[in-house]
């Protein structure tokens, strides 16, 4: 069969690529570093976004769309941010082509056409954005700002990953303006809980809450708060980042409010985003050797009926129960699809069906209407069982609900078993080679030491839990006192 | 009062601008010819997005997104469309800035990240999207690919205006490819019948369906179809089109199939699209001197209600009856507000609301509640009516559909009276300067007539109605012989 996937044992990066391409979620494209989502990894994305949309909006956040282009002299106006992507823009220099005098049928670009300034291409948008908050904020009644942006964003990174790192990908970032310090700092909390939610409760992948260190902050921000997931590899991934921007934007685009005492002062700013980043997450998060394992909450399709018959006569009897088992399916909102086609059999359905971690599939066939009966395979354990249709819509409701829950509990385990705690450098080093996941461990507190751990291990601080107790202890590098254990991994 | 606006008669170019600012829809940017569109017209474009991407799902196609960068070589592969879109594209040349050496804190693009072969940002997706179909296509069982993308794309425009024509806009774009030249045909004429169904039934906008002539086809089409809408101030707006692309794409990427004998043959495609374009035919098909004039299925509120009262007593009585006035709008799933801003006065309030063109505003105070009625005002006619309470959802839920089809057809009035025909080229240029609107006339079948009328009066042929009776006549520019009507107007 051509669908066959490397094992997560023999090769989890091939492994991860086989079921990126293979589940039919994305392709390659012509140009590098950017890949086509495709229909079916487009419609998990949608799910996402709209659950996540509806969460913003249900927190008072409302979406609007800002320029793809940032000139250059916006761009460079806060400069630890214009630093922190400066390396990884794509420029926009002309605008315009020409016919090429030597070449017939091919185009130049148009020496003539040159733009008096330069366009970056928005790898994050705090510049535009900001500049365009000035004109809309005047006084404090202008505050809360509570804005959201649905985009696409480029970053040129030179060593691409299907989702999980491409030049071009698709995101929401939120940018929120404020009167005081401490409702930014409520604001970069609750989005940070709103992610926590959504990837835990939608996408069944169990994150910790932390800050980053400032060697790991965004650029341009004061603190960067982030939830961090665990592959199967025992690899951190970092899958959403609330950051509290201080009134650093506010200055750099002279963004002032005069409050109620009529006293003008700086804006308090936050920004927030996730990306398509995330179903890279979901992929290693859940999957096996067969293909993809969905959740039932997002995945585009929950629900798939196989039809098991001879003839035409045997066709007509399934088709018919089928029909009427969609109907009530469909009723309470389940995403189903009947697999009628005619050009393959049933066993080349199902490791398809497998392959693209659909939830839950019906086999039905004459034998099984006869005592009112279909076949449930679970995607998530390969359970099979034999159900009664009387009230099939409610079990297979419930079933979903309950591959949800299984499979978040599963991660859970898995990551719980993935935090260990280090004393020793030996033990440190240890731990990262032989289990992977999370290692909690003393560090001096200084961006040097965090260097020189990355340089030695290749392992970075994930972060500092939210709540994290203190402890006093030495740092596992320089022996120098510390008072509390952040958590550090390998990551992605 | 700040927020006034210049009148349609003053000057219709800037009440249109007038609208859109005042009106919160969009704003200007620091990017030349990019604007930003504002949270109340990017939910107004949601309403819109959405409603067209479920009659694009009814009508089975799904969404997938490619990359928004087209390499130079696949650009130019085209040639038609190539040359069509040449001249306004932004290029992308670099990947990095760098710190400019003689100037502290600023940036220079970096002459050593140049490109090896230039980016083009897409102006349209054929040619990306038909060098990836290459890939996906290989039998006829891989037919018909139906799928859309919605996307933001770029055109360098010389003189942009606000959502109209602006360098950068937001849009769907499908892309069909199909086994036969009547199956793309059909695919074609479908998507030119839903974009006439979302845009009269939804906007309220009437519109003539027809084809353009080849002088205004898409660069790269067989046959470019169009909707063709009439605006307040007498001109045409080319509301969408769907292009019948023949085998041109599927040449130039060499995309070829085998069909059921086993025969190769290039694919057929089709691609079509509507725009933010489509909000600027919105605000001026229907808005008048004191707003914009929504239509209520996609307004992105479709009921205010302003309270009326003396001291927090009242308004508690108030608040009381209008919470369970809402509660029973939002059963019936209208979208209501309760404008209840202390810091504002009710005929302030009246005023906001009409410019920002909620249909129907409901002003309930302390003594109405005595009468058990409420104040029900319409933003189309300005009707007010006092209306009792008994029944008042059910009521306003009529009122919303009936304003709906007032609104449609008032402007189907409008441009019904706005179809003249001509016979002389006297009274074709008359009618043009003086009343407006379309004007049927004979025109002898060449590009060259074509662009000489143009040339002389700006007016464009807007199309060839479909089902265009015959009807022998004379070219109303040279009198050379014609066999049918077609459609001039000056246009946006």
């Amino acid at each position: 069969m051509s669908k066959e996937i490397t094992s997560r044992a023999a090769d989890y990066s091939q492994w991860y690529n086989d079921l990126v391409i293979k589940g039919e979620l994305a392709d390659y494209s012509a140009v590098r570093g950017c890949m086509v989502i495709k229909p079916y990894g487009y419609a998990l994305w949608e799910n996402m976004r709209d659950a996540l949309d509806k969460m913003f909006k249900d927190t008072g956040h409302v979406n609007a769309y800002f320029p793809l282009f940032v000139p250059k002299s916006l761009f460079e106006a806060e400069e630890k941010n214009a630093e922190g992507f400066a390396k990884e823009c794509a420029i926009v220099t002309h605008y315009r082509l020409k016919a090429d005098p030597n070449n017939k049928g091919k185009l130049i670009v148009d020496p003539e056409a040159k733009l008096e300034e330069e366009l970056v291409v928005r790898p994050t948008s705090e510049a535009i954005i900001w500049s365009t908050y000035k004109g809309w904020i005047q006084s404090y009644r202008d505050l809360p700002l509570l804005i959201n942006q649905w985009a696409n964003v480029v970053r040129w990174e030179m060593r691409t990953r299907l989702f999980l790192r491409t030049a071009e990908f698709l995101w929401q970032e939120g940018h929120t303006a404020h009167a005081t310090r401490e409702e930014a700092v409520i604001e970069t909390e609750k989005m940070l809980d709103v992610y926590a939610d959504f990837v835990e409760n939608w996408m069944a992948v169990p994150v910790i809450k932390g800050v980053k260190t400032p060697n790991e902050r965004f650029a341009g921000a004061e603190d960067t708060y982030c939830i961090e997931a665990l592959m199967q590899d025992g690899k951190a991934l970092q899958a959403g980042t609330s950051h509290f921007l201080g009134q650093n934007f506010a200055k750099a685009f002279d963004v002032k409010f005069s409050d109620k005492e009529n006293k003008l002062d700086y804006v308090w700013a936050t920004s927030w985003g996730v990306s398509t980043r995330l179903v890279g997450a979901l992929v290693m998060a859940h999957s096996d050797d067969q293909g993809l394992i969905l959740p039932p909450r997002i995945a585009p399709l929950q629900v798939v009926i196989v039809p098991i018959y001879k003839g035409e006569e045997q066709k007509a009897v399934v088709d018919k129960a089928v029909k009427e088992i969609m109907d009530n399916l469909k009723r309470l909102g389940i995403r189903v699809k009947y697999d009628d086609n005619d050009n393959a059999r049933p066993g080349w359905k199902f490791a398809e069906h497998e392959m693209k971690g659909v939830p839950v599939r019906l086999a039905l066939g004459a034998r099984d209407l006869e005592k009112n009966e279909v076949e449930v395979a679970r995607r998530d354990t390969k359970e099979k069982k034999t159900v009664s249709l009387e009230g099939i819509a409610q079990y297979i409701d419930g079933l979903l609900l309950e591959i949800q829950d299984y499979m978040y509990k599963k991660a859970l385990a898995y990551r719980e078993e993935h935090i260990s705690s280090a004393n020793t450098w030996d033990e440190f080093v240890k731990l990262l080679d032989e289990k992977g996941g999370f290692v909690s461990a003393h560090w001096d507190g200084t961006g040097e030491t965090e260097d020189a751990i990355k340089e030695k291990t290749k392992a970075t601080i994930r972060c500092i839990p939210l709540n994290n107790p203190p402890e006093a202890g030495q740092c596992i590098l320089t022996g120098k006192p510390s008072t509390q254990r952040v958590l550090f991994a390998r990551a992605y």
